[in-house]
C-alpha cells in the first residue's frame, strides 16, 4: 500500500539507515497525506454524532519498508492453498470435529455457544452444501539459538503464529477486488461445471427479486476501511451486484426466511420489498458477548438458510486455537492430507502444547509453571483474534489465578525466535525508533460443497490471494493494528514483492 | 463522486422528498464511511504536529443529486473546447492582453505584479514556447424573471458565473487520471506530430538525467486530496513518472537553471543529484501574499527556464475578471473567434460591467449607487478565486469606503437567477436543509505553442476532461467547498451524467 513513498525514498532507505532531519520530515508528511487520500484511517468513534461528521486518525504504519526473506516469503504463499485444502476437510468432518473441540467445550462457554448453533441447525436441517471461507494464516521467521556444526547462526524458518477462518481483517483494496471478483461474481453470474451457480443453487427462487450479499458488522465500528471498499467494488460492477450492512444485533429484526428457506432482507434505506440474500459475510459474531439469545437466534437461523455463508459455522469452529494445537499432534496431519504435503506445513508449525490432563498436556503445565522454562511460551485462549495472549514470565502468575479445571482452554506455544530489524513506527502515540518484529499473513479463499453424510467435500475453489504485512516494536506482545500494537508495513528484500 | 451512495438510496429518493428518521440516518453514515475510505477529506491542520498524524473531516457533500439539466449541462461540456481556444488566444497576445489589463494595472499591485514578472521573463528572453493550461469554467442555470408571450415561465438559460485559468480545484480522480494520460504522460512518453516531444523541446538536455513533474503548493493545504491523486496516479505509471512537491516560499532554495536553462530541481529527500523538471504544475501562486521578493524572483526563475509552465505567466493574467468583462464587451469576441461559435459563447454571458471611468463604467457606477437597482448584481474584485465578492445592497456601502480611484479594480456582475430546488447539505458544521442553488464547472485543457513574433499560436492539444458540480444554501453568495460554503454534489436529471 505504499507504493508511492517507497519510490521516492527507497533509493536514499537503501543506501543509509539514518534519514536527515529535512527527508524524515518529508516522509511523515508524504505518509500522512498519502494515508488520508487512500482512506487508511481509523474513526475516532466519540466524535461520531449523528450531526457531524467524524473526525478521522490515520491507521499506524511503518515508516520505512521492513527486511523480510523473499524466499520464506514464497514459501508462505505456495503453502496457502494446502492449508485452504486441510481447514475445508477440517470444517467438511463433523465427527472429527467434534473430538478436537470436545474437551474443552464443556468448560468453554464461547465454543460450547457455537456448537450449540451448529447442533440446532443440523436439527432442522440445512439446505444449503456450499460454503465460503476467507482465511488468513500469519507467520514469522524464526531462528534456532546457537550456531551450527560449521559455526554459522542456524537457518532462517517460516513459523505459523496462528490461523484464522474467522472474519479475516487486514485485505486491502486489491485483494478485496480479487476476493469479489473471484467468489461473489463468480458465484452469481459464471458458470462452473457447467451449471450457473446461482440459479442451481436458487432454483426454487422467485428470480424478479433483487438480490444481494449481506455484511454482518459490529454496530459503530471505527475501522471502516477494512470492510467497506468490497462493497464499493461490488456495487462498481456492471451490473452492480448489491450488498447491504446490517448489525449483527439487529438481524432478527430485518430478515426472515421464504418459502423454500430464501434468506430474506428488509432494508430501512428501501422498506417495501424484501431482498433475497445469496451470501452473508461475517464481519461480527467472533466475541463472546455478541452471542445473547438474540444473537444466538440470529446465527441459528441464517446457517438454517438457503444464503450461502462465509463462514458456516462450522467452518468458525475451527478457528480455536485447539483446532491449530491438535493438527500439530503426531500423526493427525497425516490422515488429511498426503505425506508430501503433511512434510510442508509440519515444517512450520511451532511446538504447541494442550494444557489439558493429557501426558503432553501435564508436560506443558509443567513447563509453565517452571519461571524459568515459561520464559519462551505464550500462553494463548481458545479465541480468535489477538490481544488475549499471556506471554513469558507472565504465564505463571496468571495461571495461579485461574481455576485448574479451566486451564484446558489455553494452549502453550513456543515463542518464535524472530531476528529483529531496525525500524520506524508511526502512529498517532507517535514514532517509535528500534528494534522490531514483522509478521507475514498471506489471505486464502476456498469455496466448497459440504457431503452432510459421510463428512466428504467437493472442492469448488481454492486460491491463494494476497498478503498484508505488519510489524511491532519489539518487545510488544500483540500484533493488532486497531488496537494500537501494530503497524502496517511493506516487505523489502531482493526482488519485489508483487501483491496480486 | 457518490455513484455508490446514489445507487443504494436513489429509487427512495426519487419516490419521495422526504426520508424516513432511519433512511435519514443510514445516509448519513454510508456518505461519511465513504468520504473516509475514499479520501474526501480535509486535514484539520491545527491539530497536525510532527509528532502526530493529523485529525481530518470529511469535505461538505450534498446527500441528495440535485436536478440540473440535462440539455444545458451538455451545452456546457460542447463549449469547453471553443472556450480553451478563446483563452489559448487571448495568452498568446501580449497587446491585446496588456490593453485589456492596462487600466486597472497602475491601480492593482497584484496584476502590476504578475506583468511585471511577464516583462521581466521578456527581458530575459524565454527558451519555451510551449504552455499547458487547466481551466475551468464555472455556470449556474438563469431564468429571466416574469412570463413570455404565452404565459408561460421564460427558458432556461447557461449563464457563466466565472472562467478559471490558474490553479483550478475541483478536479477528482477520474478527471486527474485523464490530465495526466492525456497531457503529461504524452509529453513525455508518447508522439504528436512525429516527433517525440519530450525529445523535441529537450534536445540539449542530458538524458541520463532523473526528470520528472513539479507541484509548486502552498505550505501546510489542508485540502490535499485535491492535487495529491495526480501525484500518485503520475507516479503509479509503467514507468513511473515523477513528481516533486515543493512550497512556493521554498523555490529559490531548491531550484537552479543549467547550461541550456533546464529547470534543475534539488529534492530534500534525495539532495545528491539534481532532477530536471519537465514540466512546473502551480497549485501556488495565486494569492497577492505569496509575492514577496522571493515569491517575485522564483516566478520569474520558473518562467525563464526550459520547463513547460502550467501556466505560463501569461496565461496567469487571462484569470483576471476584467479579462472576462473585455471579453463580453461588444465585437471583442468577433475579433478572437468565427461568428457562429461567438455566438455560442456570448448567449452564457451575463451582464457585466466595468467600474472605470468609460461611459460603461459611468453607467454601472450609477447602477451600483442605487440602492434599488444593485440589488441584483454582484461586485466581484479582479482576483483570481471565490471569497471577495460583495452583493446586492451590500455594494454601496462597500465602495463608500473604497477610494474612487480604485473603483476601476472591480467588476459589476447582474445576478444570475437560479431556479432554487430543496436539498439536504451536510458538513461538520451539522445538516442544512432547504431551498439550494447549484453550479456546474466544466474542467478544460490545453497545450499549445506561442510564437512569439506575431501573437500567433499553434493548437497542439485541446481538450474538455470532465465536470465538478457544487450546491450552497440559496442565502449564502459563495459557492467555495473548502471554505465552508458550497458543498459537493452530483446533478440528476434524465439520462445519465457520466464522469469522462
Amino acid at each position: 500500500m505504499l507504493a508511492y513513498r517507497e519510490r521516492d525514498y527507497s533509493s536514499s532507505m537503501a543506501a543509509s539507515a539514518s534519514l536527515s532531519k529535512q527527508q524524515l520530515t518529508a516522509l511523515i508528511e508524504d505518509t500522512k497525506d498519502y494515508q488520508i487520500t487512500h482512506g487508511s484511517l481509523l474513526k475516532v468513534v466519540n466524535t461520531n454524532t449523528e450531526e457531524n461528521v467524524a473526525l478521522t486518525r490515520a491507521i499506524p504504519v511503518s515508516l520505512s519498508p521492513t527486511r523480510f526473506s523473499r524466499h520464506l516469503f514464497e514459501e508462505a504463499k505456495g503453502l496457502q492453498k494446502i492449508f485452504n485444502r486441510l481447514y475445508m476437510r477440517v470444517a467438511s468432518d463433523e465427527e472429527f470435529l467434534h473430538r478436537i473441540l470436545k474437551p474443552p467445550i464443556d468448560n468453554d462457554t464461547f465454543k460450547k455457544t457455537l456448537w450449540n448453533i451448529h447442533i440446532a441447525a443440523r436439527k432442522t436441517g440445512r439446505v444449503q452444501d456450499v460454503s465460503l471461507k476467507t482465511l488468513r494464516s500469519d507467520y514469522m521467521i524464526h531462528r534456532d539459538e546457537g550456531v551450527d556444526v560449521n559455526g554459522n547462526l542456524k537457518k532462517l524458518q517460516l513459523k505459523q503464529v496462528e490461523f484464522n477462518t474467522f472474519s479475516v481483517a487486514g485485505v486491502y483494496m486489491r485483494t478485496w477486488l480479487r476476493i469479489c471478483t473471484s467468489i461473489c461474481v463468480k458465484l452469481e453470474l459464471t458458470e462452473l461445471g457447467g451449471l450457473t451457480f446461482a440459479h442451481n443453487m436458487y432454483k426454487s427462487q422467485d428470480l424478479s427479486r433483487r438480490s444481494g450479499i449481506l455484511f454482518i458488522v459490529q454496530h459503530n465500528n471505527f475501522n471502516i476501511c477494512d470492510e467497506q471498499p468490497l462493497e464499493y467494488v461490488l456495487w462498481n460492477q456492471e451490473p452492480p451486484i448489491p450488498t447491504y450492512r446490517l448489525n449483527f444485533c439487529d438481524v432478527l429484526d430485518h430478515v426472515s426466511l421464504g418459502p423454500s428457506r430464501e434468506l430474506l432482507y428488509t432494508s430501512s434505506s428501501c422498506p417495501f420489498k424484501p431482498l433475497e440474500i445469496l451470501v452473508v459475510y461475517f464481519r461480527a459474531g467472533y466475541q463472546p458477548e455478541e452471542y445473547d439469545k438474540k444473537g444466538i437466534a440470529a446465527r441459528i437461523l441464517l446457517e438454517i438458510s438457503r444464503a450461502i455463508q462465509c463462514p458456516s459455522i462450522l467452518s468458525h469452529l475451527t478457528t480455536f486455537k485447539k483446532v491449530q494445537q491438535e493438527l500439530a499432534m503426531p500423526g493427525v496431519l497425516e490422515r488429511l492430507l498426503p505425506q508430501e504435503e503433511c512434510d510442508y506445513l509440519r515444517a512450520t508449525f511451532a511446538p504447541l502444547y494442550p494444557s489439558d490432563a493429557s501426558e503432553l498436556g501435564l508436560q506443558a503445565r509443567a513447563l509453565t509453571m517452571d519461571l524459568g522454562k515459561a520464559a519462551s511460551y505464550v500462553l494463548k485462549p481458545s479465541l480468535e483474534g489477538g490481544g488475549n495472549n499471556v506471554y513469558d514470565a507472565d504465564i505463571p502468575d496468571f495461571l495461579e489465578l485461574v481455576p485448574e479445571e479451566r486451564w484446558d482452554q489455553f494452549t502453550l506455544m513456543k515463542m518464535i525466535n524472530s531476528p529483529s530489524h531496525d525500524g520506524m513506527l508511526m502512529s498517532s502515540d507517535g514514532i517509535y525508533e528500534g528494534p522490531t518484529i514483522s509478521e507475514l499473513g498471506i489471505f486464502g479463499v476456498c469455496l466448497w460443497r459440504r457431503e452432510v453424510r459421510g463428512g466428504g467435500h467437493e472442492i469448488l475453489d481454492n486460491m491463494e490471494i494476497g498478503w498484508s504485512f505488519k510489524t511491532k516494536p519489539e518487545d510488544v506482545g500483540e500484533m493488532s493494528v486497531v488496537k494500537g500494537y501494530g503497524f502496517l508495513d511493506s516487505p523489502s528484500g531482493r526482488g519485489e514483492y508483487q501483491r496480486k
